[in-house]
């Protein structure tokens, strides 16, 4: 159909009741017109649809969907294939549900460990995000069904998230917060993004011409439309639709929908804007209602193997000193009532009515395990019995496999955690059979990281994050090495929750406002920086077989910033077991005159190995992986000098490093004043030819300085001083006019 | 004379040339009427008198004056009375050689322990620093002599220092970086202030009508006048005028007094705002000289007396396991450079050319000391021989006495320091003399912190800081018990330079600002809210005896914000020798509901007790005790809720607690917009009466929650949504209007 003849037939109301939900999931499309209504539904680990009409809210079970490994559980895979493949599924599932649009992924940053709903989001560095949810994105629109790419922008706290203010420095939005939004966007054509709640720098996401319009479509190429989060739109509506924020969900808003007729009518809105808006919407439900494919089936058994195999390459295997892979002939113990009723997805709008749930228990059948639940799930006190009953069927296995981690009440979309410990009685319990059991593993199942003051006590620790609805058959596949982990954290674990950047600032103030002070050193970008000893850092995940690096290898040894930098790197499996490694490309620059990161993640790869076996891994590095963004040109930049290329094992762990020389192409013009600095005029030919006649009149430029015990510090002080101090102490020995004649030659 | 009538003799050029120096160290006052011209001096340890007229810059040695220990070693003293007397010593001295102003005291905070000039700075805290600086103050002009307050403000870096930006929330502004000066203004009169070279928030300080007429006159009550720092006028000489900065140092630049002449002919600058300007700087000038007391004699050998008693209230006993105090009798080897040439004073405009200065080995003269250099001041590379000579000098002695420290080239006015490390040939010297001796103490001298690597290899650590020119003395009577030491550190002294909270930004950026992002969160109030482990903590120091504190004591336990709370603790001398103790007294509000410190010192005093001997120690705390500064409000504000008032040995070692619950008188009207949350509107009688009555129609409100698994998550979800989205998850069912009504009786 037509688009521009359909917005010719509609009315003013049609079209200002297609900016908002028909009702909590559909659009309010123009059906007199032939354009059916379309319905979008949470995501993005699996299918939240409400069936029932009469529920707007979507309080009730939804319709059963395969639940998978959250967003940080799936992150760890570092695998764009794994991503691609994923979304994929998702976007088959949704064909068949008849939904065209699914709201996901979730990219928002983890500023803190504390995030509510970092469950969803998927990792503390916008390279990878960015990597991954465009592979995702790709793969569900491969469906031809939309993405809602969320939540656009800044909204990294659930804490008053519907009201408070993400005050955020420029450089660090584009480097940190809005980074893998950009590639979303530039990469993989999302059909629409869903803004946030928040207020960023003041104004309401919603409202954010700047954020929805400059940047996203302008500076971007963002064609899709922008969707409110539920609930997002501020009072008021002309304004969100002016900025760019075409539909409000949910609806039906008839106060909202009657301020856009009325300020048509009234001359107030431009019905250019309307119309651009409406567009934006057909377009996008056109695109999926011409090329539905009715017949699409789900295959639930299948997407229960899909979803257990995202486990498997997901879950990440962080100590081991020997006691795994288990074998199935030991006599184990499975400890915690995890081990029968898991924790595999988090709460809120990505929770999904599961088709089938595997416990661990329950993957273990025919072996010999025996079981002791250990704590109650609906306390976090620990209760004695239990813990006796569990510490005596630690004793009489030969390994216990003690299930933890957070409950659902303490992880929740609407809510950040308070701390990063586990409810006591799990910590408990993990005490009390390591006391008794000196063969203890630890599963934990957790959206984000916890602190582990018993780390020393256990042998092995697997974190299976949410796993989602296979979790119990990915978790054995893993502990019986049936599959090899290869699973890297995608967040640092720090060591106290006091260690993160975000901790002195993160729940704001009185006024509601969120300072990121910490601006772009968040995650290992921090403890890195500052230098800090970490629990796991970040890339850090461990295998049954090991890998070595070696001949890392640069195309080019000097480069300007238009060029691309190949590098390649041999990796060997070293070991005795087939298994996956990813291997992990940084970069930084340690003379650097500016403020930045010691390196950024700029490259990754995974790849499978036969023990013995080697791969050569290739990676192309362009101008952002050695920019950072310089406000006051309002562009990526990258500063000239030498950069470290290091390939690693993880952040912490670097295997190899080169050095390629860079030289920007950006001419910046040095605008010089009365307050630049000598040494800054001395960098010019023109300043050193006039300042050195001149400063051979200054008294203070031949003064020795060792008399007074200066020595550098005088030296510093004459090439830190401003053209106008060296004027001023100059005094009546420097002719009138003399600063302003040298500008104006410096400035020509 | 009178002032007025001065003026209205003046010609418009004379004003104009009152309004910038005659010369370097000149007022260039109208000496045809018969107001004679005036000098000022850079001090504040010291005075630095440039005696020679045509040695305009002070490049040359200065008249000879009394070298006292320097601020950040004063500080330590914890002592009013000793900042008093200092300060009526230094007065006395500035009317025997005709100084009108003495340039000092230097109180900006120590945002980080590299800042060039920490060594003249008194703290990290602005409550101690103003009361210091307070009594000072008062004493120099109980003299008839002014002093300058500098540099106001937020100059807490050298680092291009003339062009920086200083970028400073407000909150930050008022509660660290105005704090103490705003103490020094309103109790103590200063006569003149320093503006100081830095930007603050894009504003050079000497433009800054803001700072220096809104904050300074309107708010605080300032009636002296305000002098640049040395070059700190900007190219806007009408401006810095207009703003408040009345006399530009250094002189003569007649283009700048011609920008005055010129602005009132051409009508730019009201000739009112000049007037004022010459009557600030003429009434102090004439405060002066009608007063002058020119028989004063400076007697140089008593004040050499004062600058060691300074000295042994000032230095830090920072480590002793009992090798401490040495006896006479010992055989000692003093090891190191320093103890033969000690530092004792910093670089810059605080040098003072010393009267004399007493080494340690001098001090010691007629005991059995050996001496050894270990190292060449030279150099930071160490020397072989040197390290054996030293180790032959420390294993014939009974206790090695290792004397070490920082450089003259390392730490100056007008350069950072770039690391908290010692020169290597002294930390190698430390390491030598500990392998061969246990009985090894360390004397350091330095304006700063340092780390310590070698911590655990020596017996005791005295911490002379940069003691003036008795610091040999002072050092041998505190060595020797002849003294007991007192002295507390004004500043934690962190185990890393990395731990510092400015650490990732204080250099500034390419674009020469420098971001306070770590706000109040400076020094102790970093450390202990992040929980960091440090070195040594804020207000710690050992004595050669021990204290005991009992019986913290309120005299109310719930009071208004606008009652005083008198707190008494009664302190006992516990050991066998006479001592002096800081007593701390801290104030922090565990359950606050904003951003704030642990705890903040709010008042200490100084006791002195014989063995055995019990005082009762009294504090009152009035409201800005309580306060933090509330910039919605732009006040000072006290939350409604209990403190805990500790009584403290320092501000890791908390001696006795207490609880006051103390209630805000101030009413703050919310304005309620559709923003705010249905928790903020459930806090108000009306809002929840005709809340209560929308919720119940509203179906979200009802949802069961726990069906969805979300608990406490959704009550949050509810508590914290504001009333916009309220209405529109209602969808129709919220007649029209009905928030508009809800807001406008909030409002009512």
């Amino acid at each position: 159909m037509d688009v521009k003849s359909i917005i010719s037939q509609m009315t003013l109301e049609e079209k200002a009741a297609l900016c908002s939900g028909k009702d909590f999931w559909h659009l309010d499309t123009p059906q007199r017109l032939g354009i059916e209504s379309v319905m979008v539904s949470d995501g993005p680990c699996g299918i939240r649809k409400q069936s029932d009409a009469a529920d707007h809210l979507g309080l009730n079970a939804s319709v059963p969907a395969t639940s998978y490994p959250t967003g940080s559980c799936m992150a760890c895979s570092f695998d764009r294939e794994l991503f691609r493949r994923s979304g994929e599924v998702l976007g088959h599932a949704c064909q068949a549900e008849d939904l065209s649009v699914l709201l996901g992924p979730a990219i928002n940053i983890k500023r803190s460990p504390l995030g509510g709903r970092n469950f969803e989001y998927l990792s503390e560095d916008p390279y990878l995000t960015g990597e991954l949810a465009k592979n995702y994105i790709n793969g569900v629109q491969s469906q031809n069904v939309g993405v809602s790419v969320k939540h656009f922008a800044a909204n990294s706290q659930e804490y008053n998230r519907m009201s408070s203010d993400s005050v955020v420095d420029e450089r660090t939005l584009r480097e940190i917060y809005l980074s893998a939004f950009e590639t979303a966007v530039k990469d993989s054509k999302p059909w629409t993004i869903m803004c946030s709640y928040n207020r960023i720098n003041g104004t309401f996401a919603a409202e954010n011409k700047r954020l929805l319009t400059d940047i996203l479509r302008d500076e971007w190429g963002f064609d899709g439309y922008v969707m409110s989060d539920w609930g997002a739109t501020t009072a008021d509506r002309v304004k969100c639709l002016e900025a760019g924020m075409e539909l409000e969900m949910p609806g039906k808003n008839a106060a909202n929908d009657k301020q856009i007729v009325d300020a048509v009518n009234n001359g107030t809105l431009d019905i250019k804007v309307l119309d651009t808006a409406v567009e934006r919407i057909l377009n996008i439900v056109l695109k999926y209602t011409e090329n539905k494919q009715s017949e699409t089936k789900i295959d639930f058994e299948a997407d229960h193997e899909e979803a257990r195999k995202i486990a498997d390459e997901s879950m990440v295997l962080l100590k081991n000193d020997g006691i795994l892979p288990l074998k199935r002939s030991q006599k184990l113990a499975f400890i915690g009532k995890f081990a029968e009723t898991p924790r595999f997805q988090g709460g809120g709008s990505s929770h999904v009515n599961s088709y089938k749930v595997t416990s661990a228990l329950e993957a273990a059948k025919g072996l010999d395990v025996t079981y002791a639940p250990g704590y109650d799930t609906n306390t976090t006190e620990s209760d004695e019995a239990l813990l006796e009953e569990a510490q005596e069927a630690a004793k009489n296995a030969d390994v216990a496999v003690v299930f933890v981690g957070i409950t659902d009440a303490m992880e929740s979309e609407g809510m950040d955690r308070r701390t990063l410990s586990m409810p006591k009685n799990h910590e408990a319990l993990v005490k009390a059979v390591s006391e008794v059991q000196k063969n203890t593993v630890v599963v934990v199942m957790c959206g984000g990281c916890i602190t582990m003051p018993w780390i020393d006590d256990v042998r092995g620790v697997l974190y299976a994050y949410l796993g989602g609805e296979a979790v119990g058959t990915a978790t054995l596949d893993l502990l019986f090495g049936d599959v090899n982990p290869s699973g890297k954290l995608a967040e640092t674990f720090p060591r106290r929750l006091e260690d993160n950047p975000s901790y002195l600032y993160f729940f704001g103030d009185e006024q509601n406002k969120t300072e990121y002070r910490e601006g772009v050193f968040v995650g290992y970008r921090y403890y890195d920086k500052k230098n800090m000893d970490v629990l796991f850092p970040f890339g850090y995940g461990l295998s049954y077989t090991t890998f070595e690096y070696s001949n890392l290898t640069l195309d080019k040894s000097k480069m300007n910033d238009t060029d691309t930098l190949t590098v390649s790197v041999n990796v060997r499996n070293t070991g005795k077991v087939k298994g996956k490694e990813v291997v992990q490309l940084y970069v930084g620059m340690p003379e650097s005159r500016t403020i930045r990161p010691v390196k950024e993640l700029r490259g990754f790869e995974k790849i499978e190995l036969e023990p013995g076996e080697e791969k050569t891994v290739t990676f192309t590095l362009a101008k952002r992986a050695f920019a950072y963004y310089r406000t006051d040109i309002s562009d990526w930049y990258v500063e000239s000098g030498d950069y470290t290329i290091m390939a690693a094992k993880s952040s912490r762990d670097i295997a190899c490093t080169a050095t390629v020389n860079v030289t920007s192409t950006t001419q910046i013009k040095r605008v010089y004043t009365m307050n630049s600095t000598i040494e800054e005029i001395m960098e010019s030919p023109v300043g050193r030819e006039i300042l050195g006649k001149m400063m051979a009149q200054n008294p203070l430029a031949q003064a020795d300085a060792d008399d007074i015990g200066m020595g550098e510090a005088m030296a510093r002080m004459m090439a830190e001083m401003p053209l106008r101090a060296l004027l001023s102490f100059g005094g009546d020995s420097v002719p009138a006019g003399a600063g302003e004649m040298l500008l104006k030659q410096l400035n020509a």
